[in-house]
């Protein structure tokens, strides 16, 4: 067989020129004469490939001097806890901001570390709009405020950074960093797990202004402290140093592509073009999201009878259209856009739906 | 070039086969039109691969069914904060035994969350010995007994599980697992780094008796809870799939070449070889760790005029002899043995070693 559409939202789609190098150098890698995972992390070989997978990250993104890129273990998830224990004295309060699943995960884990303040939740409309800016209660001197700028599962997206003044405004991108250019100095800290736009699952970026890593935080040990890891380069143990050579390659692919601003081009024409053929069914496919917030990333949608779920996923799967499935908190199906979903993998989605409708219609 | 002997401490050589497997299936695997790393944790192929690698490890190291095994990100040295956090309450009492590099580092990070007991430490002999068990200052009522079976830096190795009666017995078997049979019985709790014997880095395999999970441990997010991890079969958060695919793949290469006992009689004969030819040597070469407990993983060396060293590790690695500069520490060579390192691969390090004190008398 040959490679399919991958539509899964995360492990997700690489760009098949990065799987391609790879894979030609699996055994062998820069005239080392081992794959590039069986070289120590702390001889020049792999440094040189740490070391340009940040220094291209910080050039796609345009990240400032006075932030520390550090690439991490332990997934998103982790840094729920982390954020808090670094940035938050025990005790003090931290605005977030709920949009979906994934801000309501990070304000339950760092209820552990922090007083947590729900400041806006979409809850009531079941996700599928962003409260409006002037109805969040912010904390006069909140350690920081946390938002999500795209949900994974709901499918709601910031396609603005929200004002919250002076306090350090703390972003989980996971699902939609490098999918188009953003301002990282409007930001305190950045952070996503790599499986969506950056790379394989097991790494983690979070991009922070430095001034912040040196607050006092709560007691904990040296490998749960930010600072550590940036003053050691995100070497204090060993990193997942194959997943970060496969984000290098990756960033080095985006700069081939012409970057973020071509990326966001192509990105909101997939969207648009799976949304219009929505929209335009006629109410047999349906996605629930306030037009103004809707994702460029992740597209959820449901069929007008659930019934057909069981043969739409068969007929597209058979169609080479894989990871469709939507997550079961708001059933139907979902597909994800990531950089690495081709336009044409978008057209051949949208055929397929036009001709399902009318095959089930 | 072709490949090279790769003696790293770690990141380490990896066996062949499993390479040219991945090699072979980067693009597509198991007939997905998809690479095993763009495939969702949650679906059923990759679940399966999951599994098998544990059933694999289980089978190959005897684990009972009263142990969890889970598998972690964040190294090691995570581990280190995460013990004390789960298996012992807040000011409650852990013994550590100091053999080396490792041990201390296990033993600093442990005191953020516990107070650390330094029950024997090999530091006045400069981790050249393991301090005989009838010393050590045992706590009664201790949350755990930690020690390190193998000093990756030092080569100090315990060739037994030292017996600490009821108080569960916790080791840091990074550098030394899968290398021989061990009776998984007599543990608490093992943890391993994959970078050495299991796969590539960013996968940590945490192995627990069930009853000890269930400790109240100390308050901590979700995702520090080893119990979470286990309900949620290591899947919690995304896991690092593909380094668990390679896992896997190793677990499966162990299998062929015969398990344990098979890998245990060829890792003994590489590292008599190798401290024969030390020994051997008239004092060209020497090893300062007591013969009863050199490490069968980790044979650090010194050539007897350091002036020697820079010529050595030219010289070494012009014949295609890689990784063999010893950690600052304690300085000269180290060669790491693990079970991706051949026996062919150890006697043409012999032979170098040979031809190059003759060359350089």
């Amino acid at each position: 067989m040959s490679r399919v559409y991958n539509f899964s939202a995360g492990p997700a789609a690489l760009p098949e020129p990065v799987l391609r190098q790879a894979q030609a150098e699996l055994l062998e890698w820069g005239g080392q004469g081992a794959s590039v995972m069986e070289l120590s992390h702390r001889g020049k070989p792999f440094i040189e490939v740490a070391a340009r997978a940040e220094r291209d990250l910080r050039e796609l993104m345009g990240i400032p001097e006075d932030y520390a890129v550090l690439f991490l273990q332990g997934g998103a998830t982790q840094q729920f806890a982390l954020i808090p224990m670094n940035l938050a004295e025990s005790g003090q309060t931290a605005d977030y901001v709920l949009t979906g699943h994934w801000a309501q995960k990070a304000a339950a884990e760092g209820a552990h570390h922090v007083k947590v303040n729900i400041a806006a939740s979409g809850e009531a409309d079941d996700f599928t709009a962003i409260p409006p800016r002037e109805s969040w209660r912010l904390t006069p001197g909140a350690a920081y405020l946390h938002y999500t700028p795209n949900e994974t599962i709901h499918g709601v997206e910031f396609h603005h950074v929200p004002d919250v003044g002076d306090v350090p405004l703390v972003a989980d991108m996971s699902s939609n960093i490098l999918s188009r250019p953003v301002d990282v100095s409007r930001f305190g800290l950045i952070y996503a797990g790599a499986q969506k736009n950056i790379g394989p699952a097991g790494l983690t970026l979070v991009i922070a202004r430095r001034d912040l890593l040196a607050r006092a935080g709560q007691p904990r040990a040296k490998i749960l402290r930010y600072a550590e890891h940036a003053a050691q380069d995100s070497m204090l143990n060993t990193p997942p140093t194959f997943a970060w050579y496969l984000a290098g390659l990756v960033f080095q692919w985006l700069k081939a592509e012409g970057g973020l601003g071509a990326m966001a081009a192509r990105n909101r024409r997939k969207a648009e073009r799976l949304y219009a053929a929505i929209d335009g069914s006629g109410g047999y496919y349906r996605n629930p999201v306030d037009p103004a917030c809707r994702s460029w990333m992740n597209v959820p949608f449901t069929l007008h009878d659930s019934a057909l779920d069981a043969a739409f996923l068969d007929e597209s799967q058979a169609a080479g259209l894989h990871g469709l499935k939507g997550h079961k908190a708001v059933g139907g199906m979902r597909a994800s856009l990531y950089n690495a979903v081709s336009e044409e993998a978008v057209a051949a989605l949208v055929d397929f739906m036009g001709d399902f409708a009318r095959r089930h219609g």
